[in-house]
């Protein structure tokens, strides 16, 4: 099959704050398009974005944005995603939703091309990118379930606020400068806009992410418990999250306990593992202090592991720091990646 | 027998972050004093700690400081503790000691008053306070073990600096307002002030709260695990620790995954047994966003426990989330509360 030189590319959701990142992950990855368009909520339309030194007018989207569109980037809320899904799929345009409003539809393909870019082959006009904090435990957990097999596995994260949107950013900005110069400061976004109360975010740590279930557990801890299953094909695995907001501005991080189903591994042959695994960078060398953290990984693509060791009861057991930036592989640059995919298994016409 | 109208007391550190607490929680509580003494090093000698309304100079430390105290309250590092320890318990007073330096000793008792408070009746002159992240985890597990049994137990904690001091919370303060004003800022002090490197903690993660053992864990780790054996009296127990440092001044916060012995308890069995159990305030409402947060436990003695739920794959297996003042409870408070366990029991001359 002969493959097109470009590709007509449209961004639903191009000015909020993984809109952005996912042009600015299109323009670095030097992505093959021919034309791009860049569509928003009424409200937006008309601001322009710079794309490879141009400048790119936003217009609203509508039923017909999406004529001649080879592939679609969602990023507009899951409640715009399924108003103009269908749209775009019914233009002959694939759809890679970085929403949750598909995530858990079985006629819906959660990729993470690392993990499981074969499951694109099955998609039916949509692809759904998964929840941020889902992809980077998946990238550093499939290795290891290739290898030794995968049991358990049980999360604590530490998640910034700008999985909440460029105005939880600002927030928690404000906030600092308010609390820092004893001012008074009314919280209006986190934990969730939505939701009846808000709490200061500055200095504490709010052990909600998105709205509760009746099980006890959030909604992001269930996104990271289904999610994993998923995109794993580990519907027997045991997964349980516990996910907190915390003052950083971009990057998540993950302590990890998890289990093998293999005897007898140690620390170094999983280190051994992850230092080539696709995706990954290892940065683990206590002895002289080296591990990932947030402040680190801004604005890089990769996913960093590191603390890596044994569990002390468990000879199935072993703990690990995982962070990654949120917005970019835990959003935009998983997005162009599976669009990538698209192009590379010959999927776009 | 009878019992004295007040006691020598003395506090050794009075300067410090935590002998600062230790003497507002003996006003507090309105502890029996018939004398207070306030030592230090050489460097802060002289200067004056209120108490009562009543400005006291602080004293240097020496081998005769401790002629006629009855209880010394230690809080100026492990190697004053080993320096001064034995000076005191020669001149017949009690050592409620807040470091590291005898906790894992076997001929000294390692309290948590809510926890064992019978093991200060085997002491020989010294008494240990545990680790500020120990104290509130047993403090939360200790009714969930007399119970329904425990049998593992899996941490990440979400620690303030202060418990590093205040000049790291002042290190946090400072940082923060440079980053915010774009200005050039020069990490010194956390995440240890001995070890090689510095980091950013402003708007940061940092995965090491001191230093580094063989073993891949932390000091700080090692004594969250080794310390709740010996708390809980349960050699057996499984536990493992990932200890982060954040950017919270005061309130360390801890996910904490569990195991119970016996089958068959709801989430709603282990809420009413906390809801009553001593120095615990149940905060778990997640309808109406009804959850413990440091912001919110600073200044405040008791320990705060919410998000309990059931693990979906565990029937034996539960999550909660417990915030406590680490100052407070995590150290001053609770070393105030083991000299009114001395004295309660009858145990000081």
């Amino acid at each position: 099959m002969e493959q097109k030189k470009g590709f007509h590319v449209a961004v639903l959701g191009a000015t909020g704050a993984v809109g952005q990142q996912m042009i600015q992950s299109l323009e670095k990855k030097d992505f093959p398009i021919s034309k791009l368009t860049l569509l928003s909520s009424a409200r937006s339309a008309g601001s322009t974005v710079r794309y490879k030194g141009e400048e790119l007018t936003v217009q609203e989207a509508t039923s017909e944005s999406f004529a001649n569109v080879d592939i679609a980037l969602f990023s507009a809320g899951g409640s715009v995603s399924k108003e103009f899904a269908h749209y775009a799929v019914a233009h002959g345009a694939i759809v890679v939703d970085n929403t949750s409003a598909f995530r858990m539809d079985e006629n819906v393909p959660l990729v993470v091309p690392e993990v499981n870019e074969e499951d694109i082959h099955n998609h039916k006009g949509i692809i759904a990118n998964p929840n941020c904090s889902t992809i980077q435990m998946v990238v550093a957990l499939e290795p290891i379930r290739q290898k030794f097999g995968l049991k358990k596995v049980i999360v604590s994260t530490y998640q910034a606020v700008s999985g909440s949107g460029a105005a939880a950013v600002e927030e928690l900005q404000e906030q600092t400068k308010a609390i820092l110069n004893e001012e008074p400061y009314e919280p209006a976004i986190l934990p969730v806009k939505g939701d009846k109360k808000h709490y200061q975010i500055a200095f504490n740590a709010i052990p909600q992410i998105d709205k509760f279930v009746e099980n006890g557990f959030t909604f992001e801890e269930m996104k990271m418990i289904n999610e994993t299953k998923k995109i794993m094909h580990l519907p027997e695995l045991q997964v349980a999250a516990t996910c907190v907001r915390l003052p950083i501005a971009t990057g998540h991080s993950e302590s990890i306990y998890f289990e093998v189903n293999d005897e007898g591994i140690s620390s170094h042959e999983i280190k051994e593992l992850l230092k080539d695994a696709p995706g990954i960078v290892l940065q683990d060398d206590p002895e002289n202090q080296i591990y990932p953290m947030p402040a680190d990984c801004v604005g890089k693509s990769d996913v960093f592991v590191g603390r890596i060791r044994n569990d002390l009861d468990n000879s199935k057991g072993f703990h690990m720091w995982v962070v990654s930036d949120n917005l970019l592989k835990g959003a935009a640059w998983n997005s162009v990646q599976i669009a990538e995919s698209l192009i590379n298994l010959g999927l776009v016409r």
